[in-house]
């Protein structure tokens, strides 16, 4: 199991173009074979802060995600709306 | 609902010390009768990086755990071992 946190951080004034790529992106992952969980959310401190909380069931599953039609499309152009680059974590379950 | 990202940074060779702490907080954690969701996670570039990703009905039930005696007995005693402070956000769900 893979989870991963990966933060986009948008222009105010771009929200209302990225909201339809975003909800395009999520709808399309989603149909994914392998894609077990792949949520988004906003920072309710900042509207252009969002946070997308993801499962995979390794990162091989992951890259095929990264090299998808919607991700290659999408991922461009909502990127143009940019404050700043975006960050991500991969991360294992924590173990006791 | 509220979703939480709680981030701590652990000095290295603190680790196994925070290690049993951070299991019984998640144990008493999801015992909490309003908790949907508590999971912990560890960033796999940086093991001292450990990462909540969390659920609550709203924020009186987040509130209601920071409250909690696991919750203000454990915490101070894991910061202890922090190399820097640690980072939240609190999140909605993305609506498009």
């Amino acid at each position: 199991m893979l989870k991963v946190i990966a933060e986009d951080f948008i222009k105010p004034d771009r929200i209302g173009i990225v909201t339809p790529l975003y909800a395009e992106l999520v709808e399309k992952t989603r149909q994914e074979p392998l894609c077990i969980a792949y949520d988004l959310f906003v920072d309710q401190k900042d509207a252009g802060h969002f946070v997308f909380i993801e499962e995979w069931p390794d990162r091989a599953a992951l890259d095929a995600h990264c090299r998808s039609e919607h991700f290659r499309r999408l991922v461009p152009l909502i990127n143009r709306h940019q404050r700043r680059e975006g960050t991500f974590i991969l991360m294992d379950a924590f173990a006791s």
